[in-house]
């Protein structure tokens, strides 16, 4: 039996991401795909608009398109003498006349402001048939210049880049991608991701019925939210199942994943104790990093190679696993993908409770923000409950050996902004 | 020429959004899903454990099992009786004796602590071969009562409701149900959504090249959006694509859109001018309310039945699409399968800029969370500006005629918490 390790010296979380980030270039090859297709894919080019929006001034109101001149007080009235639907350009202006116009419409030459119908009254009867001319409109209201008027690239400029290599692609993304042209748009390759439960504990719902489960079995339930939250990242998932606790199983699982896989995540077998046999069967096959992490909970957690595929092994605790998944594996997904920002946005935020138990580890608890503007604690911060994962939505990042008072300003990390 | 309607009046966000929630019921019909499938769905059940998690007291460390009454002092030296691997169950634990247990073992009888690895000595050679006896072992702290067990129960225990019908399910909600044994979920069917924009100024992106747009052409962004939207929402979507402006076309495309939708969504042809074919379609075929919404960007909105389908009918400005989508539409579509918790959560912040502009309208105005904990503004606030929407990361909700200054708190809504 080898000698048990004294307290391991702890890996500050940061440097546990720095290391995952840099083992994390070369990115993945791109591929072209549809626009419509693209999001939450991480761009693999700049977006460069070839024209600009809006190509002209257009209205962005219905009514009439005026000179100031001919009527900067109320009560003018002019003649109606063209009219102007989206998607049709006009003739310039007359002076004394009024255009007719529709919220997208061009405004025409020597026009200077438009009129909302709601602020006009008709004054010649007679309706909108061209045969009958388009009659007379009083002006109600006292008009500025520029007014209900969009101008030409007060959106975009021809030349100017819209997105940036590296920007993750949202729905807004792809509405301005499509905006200034773009039908397809390069971006990096679905992450190819291979699940891999281990422990003779572990039993899948379905197969045995809560009342019959043997004691010491419990439910596999990290390959249900890892799958949820590797889809969501846009991977392209492949779930092994449990892995039995034998070597050669294990071997033999790794081996065929490796494969097929941009990344292996295993959950389950990687902290000291000599029952897991993915530390030796990754050793086995490539390298292996074990990693204490100042991390809590979490702390176990393994980073390796078996040929080109990168492997991270997670803790087998369902909160544990979540967290690592969240603050490590995900930002190393991101970054396996060229992705530009990766890492969870903290937002300050007042705690409303007391926090008297400093940890040596930094601790990540799981809270709610409640109707005052403060943040809630969930009751039982254990590791093994999923609970808190579903009551809260985010985890205050507290640094190690720190504790706080109800009032203090805590960093609050909300779920929301890591499930996208 | 109909006599053009002096400003409306505006109807108030929170009166539109309960009337289309009021619109949504009965909700839709339910079907039974995989668990692993059931991300995004909202449930039609309640969860009930069938167990209790866990099922015993276990162990969250790798260790040994203990009785606090053979060594409560630095030192003492135990007796290796047994090894409980995760998944088994050992023999109560004789006075003197110390068990080998790893993390998620059950603890046995008469154990009242347990050790952590790191915190002992090993005083008799030999390894963990059970021919060989387990050896010795020495205790090097002095440990607490229940020190790192896990008690039966603590996240779960039988006859609980671990999730409520109306909830929607997340990846840490799947985990949750799985860790119960649920490996099905009775969840509100997909909506199936329609949608069609309006515009002869739309142009695809891919048909015609930036540099050979007509001048009033624009491309047709809403689509790219609002179908990502509606399939991060779970939908079923179709899109019908852009409606020609022509009665007879627009009817025949509602009609057709009416026969297998829960849904449609137009985007344009809802504003006041006469030039819009969606009005007196939708009312040709069923039934249509206009309202004029307490809202900018995004004031002229729609809502109607054909059949048994609903239809919002919303702005063609892709910021006003966008919101209305977001702060309405998104409510409703979540309403119609039975959610609970609809609304967007705003939480309160810092602006770090001065607004002096109030507006008669509730106005959202496009922001972003600076590193001061406070509120940036996008330059632009124009509906027609898309840029405002990838720049920004949420909206700040400002009531109708009020300004604001730097330094004031505000009401901010993060995109995040309504993109998933």
């Amino acid at each position: 039996m080898a000698e048990p390790a004294k307290r391991p010296p702890l890996m500050p979380l940061d440097e546990a991401l720095a290391r995952l980030l840099e083992a994390a270039r070369p990115v993945m090859p791109f591929e072209s795909v549809s626009t419509f297709e693209a999001d939450g894919r991480v761009l693999a080019q700049d977006v460069v608009s070839g024209l600009t929006v809006p190509p002209r001034d257009n209205s962005s109101m219905d009514g009439y398109a005026i000179r100031i001149a001919d009527g900067s007080a109320p009560g003018s009235v002019l003649r109606v003498a063209q009219r102007i639907p989206a998607g049709s350009v006009g003739v310039p202006l007359a002076a004394g006349t009024a255009a007719r116009i529709f919220t997208g419409a061009t405004i025409p030459e020597g026009a200077d402001a438009v009129v909302m119908q709601e602020d006009t009254t008709p004054v010649a009867s007679g309706d909108l048939d061209e045969s009958q001319g388009f009659g007379t409109v009083r002006i109600d209201i006292s008009p500025s210049a520029g007014q209900w008027i969009r101008r030409a690239g007060e959106d975009v400029k021809a030349g100017d880049v819209v997105l940036s290599r590296g920007e993750r692609l949202t729905p807004a993304a792809l509405g301005l991608a499509a905006s200034v042209g773009c039908d397809r748009l390069q971006v990096a390759r679905r992450p190819r991701v291979t699940l891999l439960s281990t422990g003779d504990e572990l039993v899948m719902p379905g197969e045995v019925a809560p009342e019959a489960m043997k004691p010491g079995s419990i439910y596999n339930s990290n390959r249900f939210f890892m799958r949820a939250l590797l889809m969501r990242l846009g991977c392209d998932v492949r779930d092994m199942g449990i892995v039995p606790d034998r070597r050669e199983a294990t071997i033999d699982a790794l081996r065929e994943a490796a494969e097929t896989s941009d990344l292996i995540i295993t959950t389950g077998g990687v902290s000291v104790g000599e029952e897991d046999h993915i530390k030796a069967a990754v050793q086995a096959l490539g390298q292996l990093d074990l990693w204490s992490l100042s991390m809590k909970p979490g702390k176990p957690f393994a980073y390796g190679r078996i040929g080109e595929a990168h492997l991270t092994g997670l803790p087998g605790n369902p909160v544990s696993s979540f967290l690592t998944f969240l603050l490590l594996v995900r930002p190393f997904l991101l970054t396996l993908q060229g992705a530009t920002r990766v890492s969870p946005v903290a937002v300050p935020m007042r705690a409303d409770f007391d926090w008297p138990r400093a940890d040596r580890r930094r601790e990540f608890l799981r809270a709610r923000r409640n109707d005052h503007g403060g943040l809630d604690l969930f009751a039982n911060q254990s590791s093994g409950v999923l609970t808190s994962m579903v009551w809260g939505d985010g985890v205050i990042d507290t640094p190690a050996g720190q504790a706080f008072k109800a009032g203090d300003q805590v960093s609050f990390i909300p779920f929301a902004s890591l499930l996208g």
